[in-house]
């Protein structure tokens, strides 16, 4: 039995449509500035606060519920009237301390929608707010306070998507065993499981959407879920502790976001996230640096070098300084250095119970390198890997950062590598423990704690399995990067290797989360045991184009980056913080190329990857300042290149002179790429 | 970072595929009977428990998975070793009191292999038994006494299965707002999202796979989770109280079943989960009685009366004794009458705070109806319908099946009505309530607890909007059917129509689990407001050999049902208990035609369902004793009849002798059905 009696009190015309295809009653309905979205929110015909999105005047989500499962009370989600409503208009434009542009424009109309349960069910309010962009929409939850409701015990969120178009998705699996480092799915939208997002949609009729959140803050990150067809609904990652999200009211949910654009730029260049992110909580932030780094890394990740003490112990005093001295002569501002710290001698994954985030390895003098890196004008990078045991780093937390800040050490990189569902968290007494997932309610609560904390010593942050981003480098500009996807490390693996189109697919879905610690520009082209990447040499190069980070590493131990003295030079100088940044080609999974305006002179960089297949692609220099006259140093895939056989090191260079007008064209071999820089004459 | 340092240290061999593809070490093997069916378990190469299946000897699933995630220590999922295994053998026939076949054999080899976990990630024992047969298997885990570990609190079963070849699915979603009620899908397995179990696979070489569990007893069900591409795991139904499952040890888990077969009807004719279940356990049971049964309940269903009292009040004293006297005339042994409890004048659905399980409405007299029903030698079946909520019901529980006990009332059908996730159980203290899904560890009990307390007072249980059926009918032979499916009652619902197929659907998929209270019976064709049903009149008679249950309701108006003398003297015989039930035609959701020997006498019967096409099946009566003649009443599909136009009320009768070798023609209308009588002469 399903949804008597209320069903046979209708009549036979409401029965016309099934239930949940039908406009909600009393709905109200904001519009885009433009016109071209329109969203309305109401009661569905039993009290399910309900919502549609049409765009240019087709559905595209045809009505859809909204609502809670509570654990200690009935659901939020039938029984429902609309009281009221409000809408209001913003428009502002803001500055980014970092990032791929200076300036960002927020302009939207938005309605807040107050509902009420009926009395029987327990005379809840519940108001549902959207805001709607010219490219995109935010919807989230406002529990005001009330008399009825001083906690909300979520045990799930129940906002569903009935995308109504048909297309293709690029997309990961959420709740798995590797967390977000997989490899993304080309399939078609009715043929995904469970995403997390940011997951990237093209439909039919070439819109693209990206349905991601924002703001995640003390709350759990949602899966999108897969019903049927092409039904989807949230899934929120779950809790140790019954419900999946504690909160105590008022208090608002993070934005559903849904990016929508015409094309893949319309997806790239948008700031629908940033937008619906508060401003900046930390005041003067003139120590967030941005800027290039290298690291004691790739030899272990690629088994030359420990993370263990003893013969191959990687974070050693002397390799340090030496790391440091390379750093200086090529312009990195960072020296990253793994292992330097105790508890890496076990087996630390998914335990991590052995760790000091204070006390240095017998090897490893931290006052001596940080003091001689000072000296040279270079940064230690620390390091935190916690082995995903939260309960023994936040026990150290308040030393570690004081530690680091004392010290001059102002990026950390963080790290929680276990299992998913393997976060070690306290429990309530001594001894005990909770385990959550890296993507819950508590570990959400744990990156804000380590980057507030990490501000108070004017420490950046950079984690490693971390939560996904959801836009909080607005409000916490110390949050600079995470990692949260397949990286680099994976071409150190052999036959995990990522596939050639694998950063033309983070382009247009993990990146439109935020910037990512990718760890570009190992210019050897090998992993371990010598087993080829799927990239040319020139993609190396494009990935610090493609791939946004404020803080860039080349990954390449410095032999292999001196033995290409040219590429060296091309990463000695690429900007990390830039005025501007265009997608100026590509299609999601395909190809990428950006125009990226250093922030801080008047040239231009241009360039990115390419993916499986070769691509001939024009560029037009239609961004460039007119009048002028800019020499570009290109660094292209040779002709006949291809990631498939040793031809992926065939690089060819070239200069000349461009201007606005200009068009050039551009080859991408097979796991290909492409840079150059513009550099503007006078 | 993923899963250093181990693959730091594995050599370059070992690399050459992926970590979870690889056969795990020291595997223990396992074969079925015949040796067509291989399982292996060991420890994959980060001592990962792992398991693989192949079936004449190409591979099924690739080494996959296995474990938990607790919510309150180190997952068990990796870091274990093989420390021993047993193997074991068994052959047993036994009987049933009632069901689609008297004798049922059980052969099967078995291991159960011995893990234990590394020191440092907790020294826990893990036990894994796998039991194969020829045509499924079953694989469970134990968790003996041990020092470390009494009560497991599971936030996840980590069981993976990374199924090979390529195929279809038919699946209905797990985890949503309808619970079971959904209509079934079909599409490529790698377009599953989230199914229920039972899910159905025809894989490309066309073998048939039908994914379930048995003997869910403490425990909660698991939905199939796709991953990516065609790797699925367990996902637990969740808990309000954060572990989804809490169990002290020792314990054994559900079986996880695949049944695999060359066919449909080596899927349908299987009794892999029965076998894994136990023995009866409440000794004699001939008190629990099979047979047909009407009622007052399409009146409601279809919009004519009403569950709440007023004018419009279904169960009155004055319809039930009407109804009595239609049941005897008939030969129904049992009517069911629902709304004759107080409680239903409010909006219950998901609140059921108001019902009592004792008290009747003014115009109802229990006293009465039952003194009358005794009388005229028929049964009143009980109906406890809770909203969901079994905090009410459980606190009345005892009384309530004492009542009916002591009236005669020995059948009941109870009743969950509520929205997924909206199961009202009793909280910690008075006043407080834990919200539950229908499937999770809480309602398992729940509906185990009403089994047995039922049965203390001879009263055999049909639940509505239940958990799944896991094959405790074997050791709880009062467990009679269940729905957990759409049933009849959505064709009274005009735009919710079942489709055409529908039924020939939920025999290979939903009716895999045992039987359904599908309630067929409407001769009459249409729903409220005369909406039409996808369904010829041969196919409400089909629908009898179809759809399995012991219990079958003929569940249209009296007098639609005599405006049909000839199909209203089938069913007023059609046998409810069989000795042995034969798929003799079918292809999933396609059609059924079964033939089915009465338990209680030598007559055969033929039958089933059609689709949404049409179909020509030829039947063999192989099945029939040799050199026995057998008059066969036949009722058919009309030439030319189909479900989308008054056709659909178009039948042919006829009358013919037949002996084994035998072959008949028999042609489904689309939509359509048929049945037959085969009285065996002398």
């Amino acid at each position: 039995m399903r949804l008597l009696p209320l069903i046979a009190a209708l009549s036979a015309a409401s029965l016309a449509v099934p239930a949940q295809a039908q406009e909600p009653a009393k709905a109200v309905t904001v519009s885009s500035p433009d016109g071209s979205l329109v969203v309305s929110i109401g009661a569905g015909n039993e009290g399910h606060p309900t919502w549609t999105v049409s765009r240019k005047g087709k559905l595209l989500i045809a009505p859809s519920r909204l609502g809670f499962l509570l654990t200690d009370g009935l659901p939020l989600d039938r029984g429902f009237a609309v009281t009221g409503s409000e809408t209001a208009t913003g428009d502002e434009t803001w500055e980014q301390p970092w990032g791929e542009r200076r300036f960002v424009r927020s302009h939207y109309n938005e309605a807040v929608v107050r509902f009420r349960q009926a009395e029987h069910r327990g005379a809840r309010l519940l108001n549902i707010r959207v805001r709607v962009f010219d490219n995109g929409l935010g919807l989230r939850y406002e529990l005001p306070e009330q008399p009825g409701l001083k906690t909300m015990n979520i045990a799930e969120e129940l906002t569903e998507f009935r995308l109504v178009p048909k297309g293709t998705a690029w997309w990961i699996p959420g709740g798995e065993f590797n967390r977000y480092e997989q490899i993304y799915q080309k399939t078609p939208i009715d043929a995904i499981s469970t995403a997390h997002t940011p997951a990237t949609m093209r439909l039919d009729d070439g819109t693209h959407l990206a349905f991601h959140e924002a703001a995640l803050v003390d709350y759990s990150a949602y899966w999108l879920k897969r019903a049927d067809g092409q039904t989807f609904r949230t899934t929120l990652s779950p809790s140790s502790r019954g419900a999946k999200v504690v909160r105590d009211l008022p208090f608002a949910t993070p934005w559903r976001t849904i990016r929508i654009a015409d094309n893949a730029s319309g997806l790239v260049e948008n700031d629908l996230e940033l937008n619906l992110n508060e401003p900046n909580k930390l005041g003067d932030v003139s120590w967030v640096q941005p800027g290039r780094y290298v690291g004691i890394w790739w030899g272990m990740i690629s088994g030359k070098w420990s993370w263990a003490t003893g013969a191959q112990h990687g974070a050693t005093t002397q390799r340090t300084k030496q790391m440091i001295d390379f750093a200086k002569k090529h312009k990195f501002r960072g020296v990253l250095v793994e292992g330097w710290n105790k508890g890496w001698d076990g087996d630390w994954f998914g335990t991590g119970f052995d760790y000091s985030f204070t006390q240095s390895t017998a090897d490893f003098d931290l006052k001596a390198v940080t003091d001689y890196a000072r000296k040279q004008g270079v940064r230690l990078i620390g390091h935190h890997e916690t082995g995903g045991n939260i309960a023994v780093y936040e026990a150290q937390l308040e030393d570690a950062m004081k530690l680091y800040g004392q010290l001059g050490v102002d990026v950390v990189k963080t790290g929680y590598v276990a299992d998913a569902g393997g976060i070690i968290a306290p429990g309530d007494k001594p001894g005990e423990v909770r385990m959550e997932w890296h993507d819950g309610q508590r570990q959400v609560q744990h990156h804000l704690k380590v980057v507030q904390t990490a501000a108070k010593y004017r420490v950046a942050v950079n984690p490693h399995e971390p939560v996904k981003d959801t836009g909080l480098r607005r409000t916490y500009p110390n949050w600079v990067a995470r990692e949260g996807a397949r990286g680099m490390e994976y071409n150190a693996w052999g036959p995990f290797n990522n596939p050639p189109g694998h950063e033309a697919a983070l382009v247009y879905t993990r990146m439109l989360a935020g910037p990512m610690d990718f760890t570009p520009g190992v210019l050897s082209l090998q992993g371990s045991n010598g087993v080829p990447m799927s990239s040319t040499l020139a993609k190396q190069l494009g990935l610090y184009l493609a791939i946004y980070s404020p803080i860039q590493m080349a990954a390449d131990f410095p032999e292999s980056l001196e033995a290409h003295p040219r590429e060296l030079a091309f990463i000695s100088q690429v900007p990390t913080d830039w005025a501007e940044s265009h997608l100026v080609a590509g299609e999601v999974g395909e190809y990428a190329i950006f125009a990226r305006k250093d922030r801080n002179s008047a040239d231009w960089y241009v360039g990115g990857v390419g993916g499986a297949e070769e691509h001939s692609v024009t560029i037009s220099f239609d961004f460039l300042e007119p009048g002028k006259t800019y020499t570009a140093t290109i660094y292209k895939d040779a002709p006949g290149a291809t990631y498939q056989t040793e031809t992926r090191h065939a690089i060819a260079y070239e200069t000349r002179k461009v201007r606005k007008g200009d068009t050039l064209e551009l080859w991408l071999a097979p796991g290909g790429g492409a840079a150059m820089r513009l550099a503007a004459g006078k």
